[in-house]
């Protein structure tokens, strides 16, 4: 896309439909609304495929429902992630169509469409019931992107009969999200199991000696698994956004 | 596949051709050899559609040898990473075909033959020179996996012209790695400027507060930029392999 | 127990009881009850012989109660840790013979039996009055797993006279829990003291240099008596839960 | 000014107009005013060229307000940084003069005066909204120094085209300050980018693996760019201050 | 034994046979022999059921050479570990019976005789080629110790059919060691198949974040698994010490 | 003391004015007091010199009510630290000649009594006015130990003519204590001026990068300065413990 | 520059004398020399007015001679960092001309010019002998750039009349830098004394908790010192290369 | 002593014998003798009652040769501590009377005169034979101070009744230092047994999660002893000098 504007650009001044000054002017002229505090990429969805998501986490409420207002404009699905209850009902009052995904801790505008360019599923895999809100964060975020999601829940690997009597769930993704506390094991076991794309999320769940991930992140970075990725500690939002780039490619 | 012999088995004592006890006993013989000192997994390239890679690192030259030969003896590619030129020697006077790949520190016995899957090029990029060792161990890695492979080396952001200078290479990439060490900024940066899965791989390359690469792995997993992953520092293997697999899929 | 279901799965093959199909469907139907949001590990007390205990931490309150009905409905006996006064009353609204043992936080619902396997009792060392809660919680999931348990607390190497003057009570256990926050050396010195199996329990108490338990970890890791192994910080349930495996050896 | 009071003093003894004894009690008497709990320096207005600056954090309310009050006697300008804003009020109703700058947690009371000196501007870049508090601590401090002060804010890496679009405030300023939570890698981008000092503040912005801005700290500690400084996480005062001083160089 | 000798010092004192004054000499005699740069401890074997075991790491050779002659003259057997195979000459040249166990780097002086007291047999698993020096470490102490010990190496969990194949090994013993580096997912994995005691050792093998086995240290502090403890990184002694100790519960 | 109790004992067994069996029971009646959840050395007071301390973090208030009581029934001074007002509330509602040091958070029973065998003042000096707390909790320490105390409060290096001019208070000092947070400077600053025991206590003072207290306690453990030693972090009661014991030397 | 290409490209398209296809293609080829494993950045000397410098650590010894024979080629200035005398010997061989500054570890080809926009001098100021050649690498980067350097060791703040003593130094210097190991407290107290930028370079001299310069790092950044920024540990070229910058502002 | 210098300073001004600019000229000459790269502090010994001290770990050989020639000029005795037996060889090339005090890894030159002021004894007390040469540095320290010293090596905790066999030399000294590596649990268990100043050493010894001595630093900064102080990880000068400055108390 940029690659067209400029050519069109560099058109203009060879036609002499634009002066090379203005050329100039243009090319600071990037497609992002500069609401003060915040500089709103509307470009994204055409470069990334995938509307501006808001992370919430430290900003101020007025900020987001600004901001949210200024995407709805234009496109037809916004993401609030990191947002709690109160800031959905801020939201909500100014666009009366926002849901709010609880667990997922996301505020969702707009629908999201099947991608047809999606090619098969996600499976999202969670070790315990405490990991939950980081694995509905990455599922809700896939499911945003138009790919179709599975859930497995509450199969880590103290119990590993349990994981065990889903192999054919395994089989069946394409792509899959392991998000795990404590020791992380869960990630190299499935990475052990499937020959397909493991996406790694390390979550803070833990006490003591788990230093609010570090124990889970450092084991997952150290997998002895091949065909496994990591993405920061508690980062559901990373690991389905990347998940449902798999699914189209 | 497991499956199948799974279903092969139970139809086995269905038949009365197998008794409970020799299926019980069957169960237990799975297809890896066992070397004593290891247990060579021959299902592995079944399973995962790779050849079982020996990670030298911490492992008796004569026991590379032997794992080298019992791997040969049943799959036309070896890989072993993490291999001085010593130890390429020493397996070199066993296999007379193993070649070494200097800067990547890869024995490779046999050739790889193209993936007719692979849909797409993966580009490897480095920020310094220093990082050339795992940069070449990621592209290498992906290249025995039979996909096609770019390199685009010395292009970190401290003069991110250099960066920008190739976008066209960027644009024609189906994944792309991205090695660094020091900050690790260029992940964040490449993240920003493409819409392809990026795999980042932080190295120890560095000095004083850079910990052995500890700056670069949490500059990559704090990432702004969506559709990045990291894997272990100086983990070129990974990256590789993981990318690989991607154009593939 | 396991082996047993396999071999009369097996064996209804073979009687032709039971088609493939069926076979294979049933591998999947491991004895674990499937809420959602959890599955509960019935056959956990079968192959570990003792109850699924609850870890409420980071759980929501409805979920544990569901939990309790849950395991109550098949089990004489179940305990929840980690549990808040508030969530003991939630749990005892529904089931009301549970019982809260306050300091240590652990909720239990039923009565322990005396296990007659057990060949000695389980003596719990604090170090201090704020270690409290940690040893009770391993004193108490000590309890409830039918071992008797003999408490002995506020003896740190300050005034290791205290201690001394127990050496009885050291040389009557079958196997020894030592918690300890600040240095942790405790658990040192009682190693050194006895020719009996010591778990080492860190505990978050201190302040400053103890980093909320690291420094007492380190301290019981490097340990220069033989005989001691360590849990996580603040882990009295692991702790107990491993004396009591011990006493029925 | 040290060295003339010290001149003058000795001269006074070379005239006999002060005795040894008294000199020596005066070299004792040094230009702060001791209020107890706190020594004001009012001598460093004269040897720094900058206003004493409170900083709040742990310090009593009414510590403060005196505090204020004994450098308003003096001096035209007073700064209090990380101030609430219930401090503010206490402080305003002791010194109705007092403004308080909300974003930045500044407490002023009196007006800067444009420092004559000032031979350019700063530039205060931030990478996203969250850092906002950081920049303008940094900003708002750099303005009470007197000199002028331009503001970039939410031009983080992950969308590039957004900074590039701002060349020509880049090439205008003197000195940059660049404000990053997360990685960080916008510092080594700008200072990729530009011959002028860049000062950099990482923020603790950010969570998982940021661990509190110590992933921003550690990557532009190891940036690549030349021409990069670094002061405290969160250390938006630092930053202000030491850009102020090189306006005047 | 302590208070066995304690009492008869009363008892000496209380018929006369010995002097007050004698009395506090004795008490000041306790059975350890000493080199001036090191104290025997020939108690110990009384004590703890173990011999005297000599870390050499930081010890000068004459003086291991000189312990061990100290040792000989009381004790039937001698463990030397942390033994370099130079040390193991020198030690041979004056204790020709000495033996080197190369892999576990431990020299040992006279023979191990079974424990009659030992009820079952230790099995020690590593996940790893690399982590066979530490596992052979803790093999060889606990057959010191006079138990049985069975070996399972190479069964790392990213192919997890290869442990679950030896699922009888798991059935036959009663104590597991379970030695693994990079991220000791093993633990957990083992853990959760067994009801036996489990031990757990890290091993620094592994690269980049496995920062010298601090993340399978931490991966198995963080087990949600229960009945597993932990030992220090590498300490293979430790284990093997603890695991036979409890063979004889 | 104890040596005496010692001979005392032996005597009685040989005068035959004790029997064994009751000698063995006595040495185990050693002078602490059982409160069950707390064991209260009297000894301590004779032991130390020192009447034993309450450290009231993560007691229970009515826990350190009873024993402040027991304390007082054989002490004239019995202190708590790290006591709140609530706390302290709690305690003089039983002991109503409860004091209570505000900054210092310190509970005082009873009234101390100036030494005679010290030897000279303690000096304690802080470097911001947020070290407050901590070093008041050292000076109330020192003088509840009968020793005079001189404060110097506010001095940070970064107007160390502060310091300079108060060279005579470090020059009349016996022992000075030196309390400073963020980069703890001030230690090797004193450290280097005087020719006296300086015992420096790092404080959690201080944000970002001190990492609450680490900064200070790594810099002071790191000094140049010769004759200085370092307590905990916010330590200041072991401080003015030990300063107290060295002016009685 | 960059623009003024920008502009000649533009209005080359507007006049008809270069097609659309030509500017894109010419838009990628920016002044840097492709070596293959390097990008020589010839640029950069015409952004940031200093010649490309080699940073060695991690580079292959021909790589280095060549990149240096490709920047003598454009430019009268190279300098090479983290150079061992093996390396100048190889450099030399090539390129006679050059000379190897010993104690900073760097090679020089060609002779630095004053540089007639510094205003004033650079003092460089070090703690201990042993920061020596951080400190030197600091000058000879200054020199290099041009300016006056001015240089002031051994004054640690153990003995801080060592360095009060050279108060005029002080007064005389522009900019400062302070390299230190250990505590680092010497940039705090100097940054206190004079109203000048001062960049604090902490290095890994020190030993036991410097943890290789973390400590002096730590230190540095949380000076309660105003005007004072930090580099990396032991980055004497970033400081050097920092206030060459400042001394021409 | 400086004191005197400057009132005699001051009285030469007032009697006219000295100009006000002389005066000012001589407040710079202070006594440190310049040598380049080493600025020797002569007034240390009458500053601090102790020779000047040279910390050889990064120096030169021939700088070490140089400083301690220049100081033997004007002080009877002179150590040079971290010294190698090379060093050694070359420092008693130039200075016969040398002697080295291996395991301390000490040069010293000239006999240190027992200390009048000396009041008692220091006892230096390790933990294990590995942590000879800090003990010995610290024991070879303090006699070079001319204050006698005992020794009592190789009594750690896991044999604590070795300690307690000692307990008449414990209460003999006046002074202790307590030198462990591992988790140093050894200085609690010292410090709760005596009314002494103990200095707690941790040493570099041990393994794995000993980090290199931060095990035994942090176990020491948290010991619930009072009365006890701590020096950086194996700081045996720190220790001794300390030691001997608090028998002259």
């Amino acid at each position: 896309m940029e690659r067209e504007a400029l050519e069109q650009l560099l058109e203009g001044v060879r036609l002499g439909e634009m002066t090379v000054a203005e050329a100039l002017e243009r090319l600071r002229e990037l497609p992002f609304e500069d609401l003060g505090y915040a500089k709103v990429d509307h470009h994204r969805a055409l470069r990334q495929g995938f509307p501006e998501v808001i992370f919430c986490q430290g900003k101020a409420p007025e900020h987001v429902v600004a901001i949210v207002r200024s995407i709805r404009a234009r496109s037809s699905l916004v993401l609030a992630t990191r947002a709690s209850r109160e800031l959905y009902e801020a939201v909500h009052a100014d666009a009366p169509e926002a849901v709010y995904h609880e667990p997922a801790r996301i505020i969702q505008v707009g629908e999201p469409r099947p991608d047809p360019a999606s090619k098969g599923a996600v499976l999202v895999i969670s070790a315990g019931t405490a990991d939950l809100p980081v694995a509905e964060e990455a599922a809700v975020t896939a499911e945003a992107a138009g790919c179709p999601v599975e859930r497995l829940y509450d199969v880590g690997v103290a119990g590993i009969h349990r994981l065990l009597a889903h192999r054919q769930a395994l089989d069946a993704a394409r792509v899959l999200i392991v998000v795990a506390g404590m020791e992380g094991a869960l990630a190299s076991v499935v990475g052990g199991l499937v020959d397909k794309p493991v996406i790694a999320v390390p979550t803070s769940v833990g006490y003591g000696a788990s230093f609010n991930g570090l124990a889970a992140l450092l084991g997952m970075l150290n997998s002895c698994a091949s065909g496994l990725v990591v993405v920061n500690i508690d980062n559901g939002f990373g690991a389905g956004y990347f998940a449902a780039m798999l699914t189209r490619l």
